[in-house]
């Protein structure tokens, strides 16, 4: 462990309910100075880099990461700092956005589901399904360009079934060697002002605030009471949520990447050992070789 | 009803055990000669081609038809005979082949999922994500190229599991507007061999038969234990399977018209009625193109 916190503490425990309220934005640095951030952030990755090239050497496993938070929660941020020092040949970030037309013409999990992880990779989700449940369900009028059939739409246990369909497809998923960890990056409301603030005063950052970043402020505590609703429904040990404390940046960071560390190393992942045939083949590819090098 | 038989007789009955040696696999024609046969396909086609219109413009639901049955069942003709006549822009065929190495490195439902009906669609699945509780469960030794961690392969209830996964999957699919339905076109053994035969007479139709053919007619009998198995696990209310006796091949594509058309019947499909303000709209549209035409 590179840091002394158990990453269990930072999870949603299957099937009670989560109260946001009590959980903190803010908690004590696991680092102690900026360099010292520098130092464990380049421990975690260079870890998660060793473990990612074993993963995809063993070809077995797939590692989708799901990541959530209100806006300038730093979602971006720690995809960029956790992953940049990871081989990308092995790992694919998918940021979704409003669906397409194409999408709207097909069920929610459509546009995910063909771009989950192939065996051996890892697969970051910039936002993702969840979306469903949280957006769509606070602002239920968006569901509307979905075109549902009415008998599907007023069922009425809708968005109980649409959690019973995310954990579903996440154990399916699991079952056929995909693991998923998902990530809440727990913002505060004034922590998010100011943030906001700093991308209006710094013009290179202007591109990220828009109008509708203010209007979902303005709906702040619905988006935290769909969002308890959603943890508390679908963190499963298959696929389990983890509130990160994202007030400070750089720790939300180290507890992303130690989290995703720590729950890889429980993979019985290996180098595939080469049977014997295959050793005997390539002793006799060296003979080959090494007989064409004494021609030369 | 255009021919005088309750589809539900050729459904198996959710949650009942089918035997399939119980079901004929040739039954009294619902035709009494080649020109009442056309006769009938033709007004099946018809409707069912009036049908996909008011679908497509409707653009709530989408239907998928899935045929599986032993090689030579005559699934090719049934599609090519019944849907022929339906516009092709509101109709796709999908023929499942073996996996590519990229739809191995991914969890079976994923290649078909993604080519799943938009809304307004039909969607023919020539083979199915069927292959992997039939051919995949009768041969297991094909299940190594799907790579998956020991853990997951050796799953007590693997077989069970992947049945919960379809049942799951086609629910899912219907509750967000999507109706299956799915044929299983019964064969005999006898007729399967005089088509065999047929196909090595005619050198035309000598591309469709290889080795493989006759191989997994040799195991003709491990083929009928698994589709009777994934039959009498996999109808459900939501989708259900019917049973086509496909000895007589005609009869066969007048049963399957029959059963799509029946089942189309039951859905609430209806061209969009124009609301108030888009009449309003309409009309001042025509006011203009009148008035257009006036100063020519």
């Amino acid at each position: 462990m590179n840091i002394p916190l158990d990453p269990q503490t930072l999870a949603v425990t299957p099937g009670a309910p989560l109260s946001l309220s009590k959980r903190k934005t803010k908690i004590r640095s696991v680092y102690s100075s900026k360099k010292h951030y520098k130092g464990l952030l380049e421990e975690h990755v260079s870890e998660l880099s060793d473990l990612q090239r074993v993963m995809y050497a063993h070809g077995k496993y797939a590692l989708l990461l799901i990541f959530q938070g209100m806006d300038a929660a730093g979602k971006d941020g720690a995809i960029r700092h956790v992953f940049s020092g990871v081989n990308p040949q092995g790992c694919q970030v998918f940021s979704f956005k409003q669906p397409s037309s194409e999408e709207l013409d097909h069920d929610f999990l459509w546009r995910v589901h063909k771009r989950t992880p192939e065996r051996g990779r890892i697969g970051i989700f910039n936002r993702s399904y969840y979306e469903e449940v949280l957006i769509v369900k606070a602002e239920p009028k968006i569901l509307d360009a979905q075109r549902l059939p009415d008998e599907c739409r007023d069922r009425p246990n809708f968005w109980e079934e649409r959690y019973a369909d995310i954990n579903h497809f996440e154990d399916y998923l699991r079952r056929n060697g995909t693991v998923t960890l998902k990530f809440f990056l727990h913002l505060s409301y004034e922590e998010q002002r100011a943030r906001f603030l700093s991308r209006i005063d710094d013009t290179d950052k202007n591109w990220k605030l828009t109008k509708a970043d203010i209007e979902s402020r303005s709906s702040w505590k619905t988006f935290q009471r769909v969002y308890e609703e959603c943890l508390t429904h679908t963190s499963t040990t298959a696929a389990p949520w983890f509130v990160i404390p994202a007030d400070d940046k750089r720790n939300a960071r180290l507890l992303i990447s130690h989290v995703i560390v720590e729950n890889l190393r429980k993979l019985p992942l290996a180098y595939p050992e080469a049977t014997k045939a295959h050793q005997a083949e390539l002793q006799a590819i060296r003979h080959q070789l090494e007989k064409a090098k004494a021609k030369d």
